[in-house]
């Protein structure tokens, strides 16, 4: 693997999954793996568990690592090819990516969404530059639109929740496929749809849970990512039967990083989820309490959101160990 | 010793003191002592040496730490309960705190006091947030209303000073107590109390101290700090016999955070000690040079503002391997 | 040597280039020489390169580096003595470097000039207060009037360039000195001198490179600088024979801080260079495309930018391991 942004990336999802348990569980099993080798994390934008999770992993694997705010502690970047560049930019990415190529042997790259021209985010133009001009492996720390550590971080958290309750994990031969709803949430601005496309491409992608999209009218992610789910705007009968309800908020995709006017209260609620006894909450955090998600389900038992964020630093060290052993 | 905070966490203060300055002689004494140890560094405010200090402090020990600066690499906090996250936070420390709690071993966090509320940073939300979602020890890096690492600092300077001039240190035994004066200084702005607090905390538990604290009127510290020191609005009184005059500006806290008129010029200078020739100068920085202190203190041997900035090294050390210890 | 800010401070400077590309071709070649030591990265203003190559040059040598950016982390500095320091400025430097001298082994300093008193930027201040009050080796990172780990890095970009054009070194016995112009470009602000003195400074201390300066009218640098340099306005005459051509933009030095108009367009191009088919492209980086250097210069085979990036890293460990050796 050289580049970690898709699913797509992954050769075999269930033992990717399967190595971020066994980090987990024994998190200095190699703490020579990446010896010598120079990590340059670069951050477009804020972060608490993305950053903190795989500078953790990366200590974990004997990595050097240097975070790099491009905001705070550099110039200003430019993306557009061909530009007279007299305005606020300061350098290009062209430089800026080819010379972080020369210093370090990997890189993650955080940036989000402008969410005001839908082609331009899907370009991912970012993210891309990163991985043409550094020339070596590069991993998202998120990017316009996906998000996949989060998301192999949550198939972790279900795939261990499963096993301790039901004896076998996502991938055991014989195990039936979870239901898991990903559940749309209010929210006061728009936001990204990365957390919400890429655990949808990594849920379809695993042949291993039973997914089903609740949004409201106006809210449906984008068709490449949601073909294979069913898509409902019920909240109440997707909830039906439901083991795992992930919580997010996005903003229109249609009416791109617009947030159409919602009619029904979506906030879940423990009276909401009394016919789902068994029901897990996830969120991938940051989440705001009592607007997305309320106090009594994130401080019940339900709640699965702080596994999530404890599951990233075995993600990212099951990635970055696979990243190490292509070099 | 699970949290550092307030003095009342120190079992035995003297031998504390000793241990920081067997760090101060020779750092590198347990370089494996934090070994496969994390320290998370959580900073709400600006820093110089407690921030530089209490890493360098880590890596003495072999303890690996990680910096993150809430305002600057993160999202905004919410610290009250129950609050409908709909306005500027992005994130409640109940999460926030928590995860931190799974990602690092033991955290510092420096938080500074609004000084509009009394009653709110008497309560230490911040500092109490963090104790009780993260599950992990604690250090103080200061907070609303103390900063100890400064204060074991501070005892530190002096034992060593008073061992240099009289061959016995703050708690030889048959040594005399020091008359040490806490004296208030002009400012600018309104400051926190912290500094004050916690000397006077420190000073008065070691029993070996003789404290007197000078200010003018209308610049009391919370009375259930000073208990048991000599409160004075006469600063020539105070100087008398002086051997240690620690200098700090703090705000009211009776009229909380204000700053009402003072009528003295309560900046000391050479000539106002001309009748204490042995008297050492204290602060614990940053320090405006000519509103809170002159120059020519600052610049003469009266100074040992610089010794104290060095000992907070062997005192973060000492409360390091103290909590390590407990682990 | 103690201090690296001027070429003076260089007793050797073949050797310097050759110690800087030993570690180019082997960085791990001196793992243990800063082992136990500590360096303190203090940063006034933003820097990508020289940020990321000397921390990493410092892991390369086994040594522990701290990056505390002033501004961001701690408190803004009064570098005036006797002030009444009643404004904006919360610590003097006197205090800031005299603590860092305490904390760490090295510092590296970077600053920018104000550019509005020539004086002032002329007198180095903030440069000279933090080798006075830190009484430890400093390095520059650049400071108010010269970069001169960028030229070092330089001169090791166009050795190592003519050793594989010629077989021949800069500094090898026969070799004939290359044609290097210093060409001014355009900008839309008024940029500091560093970058260009510097340069100045050591291709001249080198006495292996003929060195041309082309600039507009108003443009000269300071005549201490240039002195011994060939100087000219017209930019054609300059690149003819030229074997090196370092594009940068700088501000009026006589009309200091200011961007006098300028008649000709200055920007080189591929058609400019017709006549000079071998001539290479330098840039300190960061460069704003199509307005200081075209795309076509920038992307084809003259460009040495990458490299001349590359090689900050050797260029850095190599003043590291010669500050080291004198300790």
């Amino acid at each position: 693997m050289k580049y970690f942004h898709s699913v797509g990336n992954v050769r075999d999802l269930s033992s990717l999954v399967a190595k971020a348990r066994e980090y987990d569980r024994e998190p200095l099993l190699h703490p020579q793996k990446g010896k010598g080798l120079r990590l340059g994390l670069v951050f477009f934008n804020p972060s608490l568990r993305t950053r903190l999770s795989t500078e953790i992993a990366a200590q974990n694997l004997g990595l050097t690592t240097i975070v790099y705010s491009v905001q705070k502690d550099g110039w200003s970047l430019e993306f557009e090819d061909g530009t007279v560049m007299n305005g606020s930019t300061t350098e290009h990415v062209k430089e800026a990516a080819s010379v972080l190529g020369r210093y370090f042997d990997i890189l993650g790259v955080r940036t989000f969404p402008g969410l005001t021209d839908q082609e331009v985010d899907q370009q991912e133009k970012i993210w891309n530059a990163f991985c043409t001009y550094s020339k070596i492996p590069v991993i998202s720390l998120e990017s316009a639109t996906l998000h996949p550590l989060q998301s192999l971080a949550d198939l972790v958290t279900i795939d261990k929740d499963l096993e301790r309750k039901t004896g076998k994990g996502l991938f055991s031969s014989g195990s039936t496929r979870p239901k898991v709803v990903l559940h749309w949430a209010p929210h006061v601005k728009p936001l990204p749809h990365c957390v919400a496309n890429s655990f949808t491409e990594w849920a379809l992608a695993s042949n291993a849970i039973d997914l089903t999209i609740a949004a409201p009218p106006g809210y449906a992610l984008a068709p490449h990512f949601t073909d294979g789910a069913s898509l409902t705007h019920d909240s109440s009968e997707a909830l039906e039967g439901a083991e795992y309800v992930y919580v997010k908020n996005w903003s229109s995709y249609e009416s791109y990083g617009q947030t159409p006017p919602v009619q029904d209260d979506w906030m879940l609620t423990e009276s909401k989820l009394r016919h789902s006894p068994d029901a897990k909450i996830m969120h991938c955090l940051p989440v705001r309490r009592n607007l997305v998600l309320p106090d009594e389900l994130l401080d019940g038992p339900r709640s699965m959101v702080i596994d999530q964020a404890h599951h990233r630093v075995g993600a990212a060290q099951a990635v970055l160990a696979e990243i190490i052993g292509a070099l």
